[in-house]
This record gives C-alpha cells, structure tokens and sequence, in this order.
C-alpha cells in the first residue's frame, strides 16, 4: 500500500478510538469453549424483551422487503402522548448513541469544546473527538457530575455539555433540583444533552420532571432508550426530546432509516406494556439491594447506584485479572478502565439466578466463601 | 424563542434538506382513506425476504434485550467467505446509507471537494452537504455518469468520488472496462467509492470484477445492500468493501451497534439462500421486461433500465400531476425531481400483480386503453 490514507483521514478520525462493548457471549463460547455464561457486562434487561413488543415484531415480519417509516409516525405519535409533547419534539435514533452523535454533529465544529464531566458515558468523547473538537472533561465529585464545576468550565467557545443522570457506569444521580438549578445558569446558546438512559430505574420522586423543562429552557435536550428498561438493546431505538427547532436540526442529519421496522414496531408495543416495565424495574430494585448487600457483606468497595448496574472494586486492585478469572467462570461483566476507573468492573444487575451465579463466582474468586 | 439554534448550528447542516423517502402505504391509507396499495416507490424486492432469513429472525427474537455483537462477527466472516477475502475489509452498516455517511465523515473536510455525476443516489449530495464540503456534480451524459468528465473533475481538494453502477434513479450502468479504466485515472490520494446497491441485478458478464480490483487500488471502496436483491430494506443492512486500512478508519466512526441484532442474523441467513436471490432476479427481469414493453408500446419516454425500476417520462410533462392521480387509484411511484429530472418519475419493479396494477392505472389516465 503506497498511499497512507490514516493521514488523510480527518485530523479527529485519526485520534479516535472505537467504543469498546461488552464481551458478546458468543465470542466468550467462541474463544474459551465453555457454555452457561451469564452476561453481566452491558447494563441490558435480563427479563427479556416485553410479550408485547414481540408479538409486534412477529406480526412485521412479513413487511421487512419495505423500507421502514422514515418518520417513524407512529412511534413519535405514542411517545408525544406518552409525554404530553408534540411529534415535532422527537428526533428517532438507532439508539441513543445515534442521536448523541446527531446532537454533537449538528452543533459543534473543530473550534468548539464540548463539556461533560469525569467517569461520564464513554460515547460523549468519541463524539467530541470524532469531530476533532475539545473536550473538556470537569473533574467528578464523590464519582458524580460536579455541576458547580461544570458550569464555570462553559467559555464562549462550549457548544455542548452532557449530562448522564444516572450517570453509566458510577451510577450516580443528581436531584431535580441540582439539575433545574444548572440549567438557570447555562448561557442559553449552549446545548445542554440530558442523557436519561437510566431514568425509568429512578423512584417516581427522584424523576426530574424534566421534559416540562423544555417549555423554559430552549437549550435543553433530553435523551432516552428503549434499550435498558425497555428491554430492546438489540432492536436499536433511542430518541431525543428538545424544542421542534432543534429536532427540525437534528432530523436533517438523522439517516432516513435509521430505525428500522422491527425496531418501531416493538418500541410502540413496549410503551404500552406498563407491567412488563414494572417488572423490570422491580427486578432491578431487587438485584441492586441484593449485591448491594453482598459487596458491604465482604467488605467489597463498590458505588451506590441508580442504575441497572454496579461498579465496584477489584479487592486485589487488579480488574482485568479478576475480569479474565470470572470470564473463565462463565461470568462476563466490564472492566471500566476507558472511564478513568482503575481497579472497578461493572457488573449488570441480572435475574436472580444470575445475580447469585456472578456472587458464587467471586465468592470462590475472593475466597469468602 | 431567544435563541436562534438554527445559526447556531454547523453550515453544512443550515444547508440541508432531508432526503425524501418514499411515500410509505401507512401513510397513503391515513391520508387518502384507501386501501389495496400498490408500493412502487423504494425498489424494494417485491418477493418479500428469505424464508431462511425469516426463521433466524424468529430463532433470534429471544435475545433482544441483549446488545447486538458491535464487530458483527458472524455477518463479515460470511461476507469474507463468500467474496475470497478477510473479515478485516469489511464495515457494516445501517444500510448502505450509513457507510457511505462513515466514508465522506472520515476523508472529507469542510474545505474538500466530493465528485459525482448529475441524477446520481441523492445521498451522495446530502452527505456532502452535511460536511459542508464542496459538491462538484459532473453533467450526466445520456443520463449515465460521464467518466471521462468526472476524471477530469478532480483537483487537489477532492478527495471523495462516488460512482453508482447501476445507478439510481437512472438505471444506467457502466461496463467493467470502463470502471477499470476510471479507477486507472484516479489519483491514489483519492477515494472511489463504487456504490454497487444493485450489483445483483446485472447479468453475470455484466458484473464488473470489482472485489479483485481492491488488491491493485487501495483508494477503492465498494458499497453493497441487503436492501435490494436480498429483500431485506426494514432491517437495515449494508456493507464497505475495502482495504483493511481504510475499514480501520471506518470502524473507528461508526456507531458500535449501528446493525441491530435481528439484521445481522438475518442477512447471514439471506447470504446462504441463493434459490430465493435467484427467484429475485428472475422475478425484476420479466418486470424489467414487461414494464419496458408497456412504455415502448404506449410511446412513454422511459430510461433502459438495469435495476429494479425504470424511470419514465409522465406524457403530460407533469410528473407531481401523474404522482398524485397514481397515488389515487393506490400506486405508489417515485417523483425523481430532486435528481434534475423533471417530468419523470420512477416506478420500482413489483411482482407480476404489482406490475399489472400499475400498467392498468397509468394506461387509465393516459386514456391508452
């Protein structure tokens, strides 16, 4: 090869590193040979997808030789209800990474710099870097967003500033409050992304009733995903909630079909299936406690959390080795090194059988038992 | 409002209109209340997917709440398996859309140029404009692409060329020799993007060898669908041919689950069914052949064809006319305006039914029968 086309590539391409996901399962079966492996490693819904929302993708089975609604009307029109909006507000990703990616290229060139905080979701500085603008990451606080430092870290040339609430993969929360009383200081030409990816796992009195927010503040953006709660990691359905001008934006970018048809059609089943949500959610609740409990038992060092997951301490200091020794249990979680975590691995909160097969394993790995 | 997001955002996006999807037939029963549709508009495969495809589809449905595998490592070794080459050269994506989004997001800059003919697939504007690079549309010759033209069009700032064989809406096609001819001409700082979306509609000695091509031209990269012959439009599956090098680059930008879990098994599946890709073509041919008949008995201007639609000139010279009186009797075409054809529309090869309910209609308005 005689022409070197890695130094052709935008200057932000050339600095960007891939996201790295979880271990797939089947790469594990793949490469240790060994079957039963509960994956623990991707913040996914271990009650499976709802009856419902499966039901619906049967029935569209036999019109997948069709492109998909690129307006996706039916689900803007379900979740507008849902949320007491209009249409105009939604912009559809394949994920909320889509639309993360959607927001940072419509906004922000090489000369801004985007803010978002320490420990924060992985994929607000590949955005940043893949346009090849400056990230200015704020220092956390206690492992969450320091919104008081973040506020004074915006400068003339911030375009953009993410929040996760909760925050993946410390899992931690900031209150309503904090929130409304950050967004009364951002200059209101800064877009301010609220990543709710973890929302629906809050109690109903720790919700930030931010999507009422949008009436007052133009800047704001609320993101959310089908793929936690929802249970619909594979079918690939997030979606942005802001003013019908920023969405007129973000919708000129967005790839006409970018969802596709399954994934809209189960995502309108799934919104209504508020019981299956329930469940998910009480599991969640429920395996939370459960290894709460058992990393206070042993004297594990882990992050309370908000999420569907939690991130904890390697006791020997050393995650990738006890990540590689769970592996070979069969046990698949994430170390969390990319996040300025040393020593941490999210583990996922799993069914109850598979919550209490990660404890067996690092039980015997840690020798409490 | 106060502040004005739309000159806050990037120029290229100021400047961008959304591509226009066809006319879904959800959409056409809500607004006209009729029913019986007939979907002409998308090139689409009429046949409906492959059984096989079908079942893995349903096999797979259990493990949506997980994440899709993000390097789709069963889908690129099928892929490297069928083509003789290595997993590594490929880069899937969501719909051919999307890698040809990656490949302009990786070498193009504001301050570039991006090459391709007039009444060429719109997206290869929209991509453009959405960098906001520079656009250098070639004139078409006979509406094929002017190779020798666009050759010459190329300057130091380009760093992009898209060619589409055949092309769409035109279905004008290029011999194997002249493409050898072109990608001779090119200078090797410059990408060639061969965008073969309906590759599998020509005739084997029409097939340009254009994979065995990748190891003499390393600035080669070659675009394929799902969406086509394969039948698989809702589910969102298109793939790059290229170099390890430049798949390098690619992967680093796209999205790590931007194939979501159902396509990737299903188009492994469609792959191995090669009874139903030749039930396919078998099908678009005698269409081809039936709709070509019509136009030339009936004196309606129309362009040869080597795709799964046929572009046509409305008798009256009032194609949005033609469009909607066709819509009215519940046959969806395709108004080709923004591709600087006005007068035309395009109608997607359907099956025999499909094709005779569109014949009938349009001899009806014409008054020919």
């Amino acid at each position: 090869m005689t022409c070197d086309f890695h130094a052709l590539a935008n200057q932000g391409i050339q600095g960007l590193h891939p996201y790295q996901a979880g271990k797939p399962t089947d790469e594990l079966e793949r490469e240790l040979g060994i079957s039963n492996i509960v994956k623990l490693a991707s913040n996914e819904n271990p009650l499976g997808m709802s009856p419902l929302a499966l039901a619906a993708i049967e029935k569209a089975t036999s019109e997948l030789t069709r492109y998909p609604d690129s307006n996706g009307f039916y689900l803007k029109q379900a979740l507008a209800d849902k949320y007491g909006l209009t249409a105009e507000q939604f912009t559809l990703g394949n994920g909320s990474n889509d639309v993360l990616d959607l927001i940072a290229r419509v906004f922000v060139s090489s000369e801004h710099e985007v803010v978002f905080s320490q420990h924060a979701f992985v994929v607000y500085p590949i955005v940043t870097q893949a346009i090849g603008a400056k990230a200015v990451v704020v220092p956390a606080k206690d492992w969450g967003h320091d919104l008081d430092a973040m506020a004074e870290a915006i400068t003339d040339k911030t375009r953009l500033v993410f929040i996760a609430n909760p925050n993946n993969p410390t899992g931690t929360f900031l209150s309503s409050d904090a929130l409304y009383g950050f967004m009364q200081k951002v200059p209101e030409n800064v877009v301010v992304v609220l990543d709710e990816a973890y929302y629906e796992y809050l109690s109903e009195d720790e919700q930030a009733p931010s999507t009422s927010w949008l009436a007052q503040f133009s800047n704001l953006v609320i993101t959310r995903t089908f793929s936690k709660a929802y249970g619909l990691a594979g079918l690939r359905v997030g979606y942005a909630i802001s003013s019908p001008e920023i969405a007129d934006l973000l919708n000129r970018l967005r790839q006409p079909f970018n969802v596709n048809s399954l994934s809209l059609v189960a995502a309108v089943a799934a919104l209504k299936d508020q019981q299956y949500l329930q469940q998910s959610i009480a599991l969640n609740q429920q395996g939370l406690l459960l290894l709460s409990q058992f990393f206070k038992q042993n004297a594990i060092s882990y992050i309370p959390s908000k999420g569907n997951f939690i991130s904890f301490l390697a006791p020997s200091g050393d995650a990738q080795e006890l990540y590689q020794q769970l592996l070979h249990k069969g046990v698949i979680v994430r170390p969390v090194g990319p996040y300025q975590m040393p020593g941490y691995l999210r583990v996922s909160i799993g069914t109850e059988q598979e919550n209490q097969t990660f404890i067996k394993a690092l039980s015997q790995l840690i020798g409490s038992i």
